[in-house]
């Protein structure tokens, strides 16, 4: 609740246009709808400028479709992430238009334009294996009204790939690299960039690379600057970070 | 074994109504029953408040029946966690008036009426996904007699939905807060009540939660104080120890 | 800020009792100050009913006496943890009248009298090198207005001398149970007991006790019902919590 | 190779019984026997006393089959430990005699009889679920000649039951102490027992368990002494380790 | 080495300008300064917009005072992160107008103006012990030509007195939060703003914080969205960051 | 790209042969192939002597037959690794060539001979469970042109199989060791051998093996000499490696 | 307590020789002594066959030096481990024949003479760096009345240093194998013997030793069969229990 | 033991050159000197090749100076590693030749002459505070008779110093890589080399380095092919390994 919200409130307690018990609804429960099973916060987009979005995982098919339900009461895009098919097809019982990315494993449901920067988000990976992950991202950022230009499979193992495209690269105005295995890649690009590079490791590979950690270690670790770490696999929020930076 | 049932047995030794064999006797497996694979501890109740309840991980479906068998010759109220339906169906076959409940995974028998104190123990989720775990630790607490009232999905990410219900939760004589992924919640809560807060961190999240265990140290190293914590998805542990607590 | 406060706010705001911009004023830096370096939280005690305590590691003597210096304006007794003998000889500077537990590290300022119900809290030690953490509790729960009895090197090694005391440790309303190495003596008492058992892990130990994690592990996975536990060392956070349960 | 066995072929050598190179073919694969898949140490009963142990997780039903039936061409009892049901059908087939017991998962083959001490082994479990493990160590002792006895489900959270079978666990040469979650079952037996206790965790338990970890750190850390730990869930190594000293 | 370069060096060869050994030269050893024991990257600041900050840590004073001599032969602000005392002595005996933070422990030497943006960065703390992170940040971020605005000390145990600085931090373009323990502020944080925000874990703490890495789990895995990640007590990481963010 | 290519390109470039763009073309995606979920190295022979290998785990079968598809327009011999039966199945397809080895789970497809030196790589394994992961290695080995010898089974627990074979495997150039649990047969390899031996952990064992940490760890502390680590169960890096060794 | 001593009892209070107040008096406080800071366990011997123990780390000279003086009321030899020279001369004061090793860390103070078996205890070394690990088991297993022999710096390095001493070492009854790193030699000294084989990991090494956590992983997961492992640098618990199998 | 030693022998027992008791003889203590604290390895250079070399941590001054005589008294060139000033003086007692190398903390004796072979090992490392541990390298593969260079501070941050450097790296026979942080420097050169990359992870860094875990997970989790690892800080096995591959 923003200063301007409590300032208005009193100067109409003030004026008699509302009354000490209509003021104090305004600070019971507002900005969020109680579903039984979920509490959706529907104050989100005026607080931090982005409307709420659901994450999948953990829900059964009927709480996600139940959210959803609600959620096309209100004029917003919706972004689902996590969702597997069986969910995917309740939804579309009750939102036909809903779209499925198989491979970011995201629903989308567009119902308003957003105007879209000219300043790109570029999305690279280090190996097709981490193509999952860079999707999410990509899929966040484009429905958060961004421009998204991926580049694919340029992991240090064969740094020239990365050199043929760092002039594309370079003209973006923020980076999300993602990468398994150990990670190097954020390392590599950040010290050939002068924008933000926001590093996501994977859980792409085996034996030591522990679910990710070997990855997400190097990229914390990196002795470049300029890159910040977000969870393993987090897609969505090295998109949502990236389309807030690239919407500055 | 107390010291007044030593006492008692002592005088009716020294009074001749027992033998001393007699009374070597009462030292020897008193408060348990052996049936091969587990060994009831019938006891329980009278040195803890509290029968033994029945934890059904790694339990045959078999070894579960047989328990709740021998244990329903006894007047208690019964509790079964971690049980999957076809254990379920099982137990039916012995006992008609089992009941499930398939979110918390467990089976209440009840026999008896325990009276309810006034005060209530208050039990809050982060999210939706944290539901399971909250109800395991709400039958817990209801099956003990005490009213529970659940507030669900109010984690840190659209805090005002724990502050529309604060002055409600500021009501209870303990609270239950189960989180997952960082695990912030109790903090949160610990920060604006003046009653013990018992933290439960869920499995809930993925890449660096590593199966609860960023909820589990976030809970730990809490600034807050007027926390404690359980195991991971103890939801057991959490609404027998509010139990206890309510009916101080 | 409680909703009774919003209320009479806004009841006065409607009687012209207070202008809007003096009603705003309250809704700025209300219940704290700032003294650069620390924002002391002055709203604590009425919150949740305990002032706020200072945690001296990684605070210079300075910024703990300057804080206390602040914190003696106010009627309050004044406890600080994690003290080192440097900072306790620039406390005296200010103040005189603070005294220094060696053991648990500790300053106390007692200012006013707090009643002190006839319950009591049992602070149990497995063995003679947990003490500084039992200590830290006792000096806490004591500050607070609670008695407390001390049970020292009974762990699991020797159990009989555990029993020994039962009787007596039967009668306290909640258990601190501080132990280090492998942490077993919490689980053994709370199998005893019909009371809550706050779990303490400490340090203490080498090799595979790694700082304390053992003790912490085992006690978060004890198969005894009943049980919480705080942070490795958190003295402070169990007779914290203690002395919430006990002054229930 | 014992000096014993050196010493006789230097005599032989030096008395012209055998050639250089008949004497040099003595040290070239003694004691195996190559499968291409195996190489089977046909040594180690005349090195430790004990003919060589199958363990089968990781083997194929006809690698198992295939190392059974060489070892049927010698007069040793047959162990396999860690067998599903497909394997042992497979074995089945070469040995109709070969015995599964189900719940430890273990096949055995009695080829011989083996004097058995009068003395005897204890294995105990903390809970129902432990059993598997124990009945892996009970299988184990065995074959290998020894008496067991069985006492289960006496875990601390009812330390009595335990007390009830005390007097006659103490009559054990060497006790194996079963236990999941915190483990701390051995450390409670070894304060009460002149003997010395093998301690098996357990991967039983969830959470802060982490697969056994828990119990293994609990018991190295142990306060009591005359412990010492194997794997975890190697009940074959406990029951082998405790025949060994039986047999002492 | 960018493309403009390579087409620079192309064109005066073609012209005769430049022979083919001469242009050879270009493309070996261009951007660094051996030092012998380091190799400084003069073309970082073409390449990536900042010159190359030195990180003093496992630096013998002479060394760090060596790289710093040389690159006063150049035009740029110089920053030295983790120096000690001893250090800056030396330094000061080349650069007698070298500053030294005692708190961040940074050394800065000014030698040019960089215009500094009307939008600010604010960085916020959750405890007084993690000043000294903050304030590396904050050096870092006023070097690169940023106003900083730092809130200090309103972590999560009295949330309110972040509630009492919202509207104002609310017009930051960028936010560092600096939190250790339980590491909750930067997801309150997150949920409360509309612009990035840069957590940075700390090693304040005890027990199982194990060196911060409970407070590093929890930013990862926050349940917020807009939140990136950098190393355990990295404030120059993060106020590097930030000054790109600010800066775009 | 190396020295002489950027040489020869200047050179037409002076002589007029190449126009400044037609050079710079050369500069922008050379030695890759874009197939959109895959950048193919073609560069990598050139640059390390060896052709690119596709990894497969986490490629969809119509990603690995499309990348070998690519592949077969070019002369090199083809390995690919991690392939399961399906996928195996789709490459056939486009491929009847293709060699399945089922155990090391590879595919290989040789195109043309590679002259193979004298010289030989042993491949040593402690247990049968090992021998996935040897066979990876060997297949490896081979494909790039080297005889490989196999000892198999022959672990610490019954040394002296060892000993049998060590006259034939001291003949080998370098050594690769597999082995599972505590990982000690490398220690005791190297400690008889005067040549490289490429220590390679496995996965095989339980509990306290945590998925090859142990062996792991075990091989990375060696206290003999001329050891090295690669990664958990990766037998291609070893064979890899031993390959370039052995071929130096 | 015994069944023997309850049994007495019963008689005597069923004779009259004792009242019942007299006969609880032995049911409280038996078998320890409480000296305010520590709780010796008087009872020990009688119970487990061996007097406590001092483990001297985290105790203040002090306390040391007053537990040793009530032992000293007693008859039992009295062994002290873990003790630095500022203790030792602290008991000097009350104890001139006090004996202080200061490899082993130990004090010890012979009382009485204890029969020493015909078998003896091997300690067996891997390296130098593990000599005062092994020097504690040594003097631990020497005060119970054990022949001890030593052999040093057998490591797997240089395994035919342990083949030299084998013959002599297998006439022990029982091994201690103290070893750092990778902690090979248990399972190459337990492949070779036919009696029970006591691990010691030690913290010797660096890097991925992680304070001997390397070396007991590795002794935990070994292929050998008669192991079993106690805690880290626990030369004391090996010694112990040693003596316990030894005097069987 | 050879199987030409073996063969010897028993040809002179055959010829009766040598009685049985004289052959036996050399089967026990052959290659090894007792000094009672450590036991030397006279056969390891006869066996691999390279004479022992002295590990200095955990040793006295005394000890490693004792066991320095001894070694002089044959023939070998000397190596001590991580030896520190102390120790060096006490050497020089003994030995006024003895070297002491303060970066590398070693000490090298020379006493004969070995031939270098032509081709060289490059020593790269990723920043000036990994210099220790390459030099500890150096030093060791220069006294096993190699010619090294050293490239140094060409870290990921600005990888176009390590490409300045290719083509002169390019011309070694083996590549040894150190580097801390992230540790991704190996992945970089082992993708641009033909030659065996040996990676060193370095303890260089802070936070979520943990002591060096981080480069250590990312060196075995590379993508990159050739590369294989040693212990952090292990300049001296990186050294050797690199000598034993550049004399193959």
């Amino acid at each position: 609740m923003t200063r301007e919200t409590i300032e208005k409130l009193l100067s109409e307690v003030k004026d008699g246009n509302l009354t000490v018990n209509q003021a104090l609804e305004h600070f019971r429960d507002f900005g969020s709808k109680d579903l039984g099973y979920a509490n959706i916060d529907t104050h989100r987009e005026l607080r931090t400028g982005y409307p709420e979005v659901i994450y999948g995982q953990g829900k059964t098919p009927d709480q996600v479709a139940g959210i959803i339900e609600f959620m096309l009461t209100r004029p917003h895009n919706i972004l689902a992430t996590r969702i597997n098919e069986e969910t995917y097809l309740k939804v579309l019982e009750i939102c036909p238009e809903a779209v499925y990315n198989k491979i970011a494993r995201t629903i989308t449901i567009l119902r308003k334009e957003i105007p879209v920067p000219s300043s790109f988000i570029s999305i690279i990976t280090a190996g097709t294996s981490d193509l999952p992950v860079a999707e999410e991202a990509a899929v966040t950022a484009e429905i958060f009204g961004n421009r998204v230009e991926r580049v694919v499979d340029v992991g240090v193992a064969g740094i020239h790939r990365l050199y043929g495209k760092l002039p594309f690269i370079r003209q973006a105005r923020v980076h999300v690299v993602v990468a398994g295995m150990e990670g190097a890649l954020p390392s590599i690009v950040a010290g050939l960039v002068d924008k933000p590079v926001i590093a996501v490791p994977t859980s792409v590979g085996y034996g030591a690379s522990f679910g990710g950690l070997s990855a997400l270690l190097g990229m914390l670790t990196s002795c470049a600057s300029g890159i910040s770490v977000v969870n393993i696999d987090n897609g969505f929020g090295a998109g949502f970070l990236a389309s807030m930076i690239n919407r500055l």
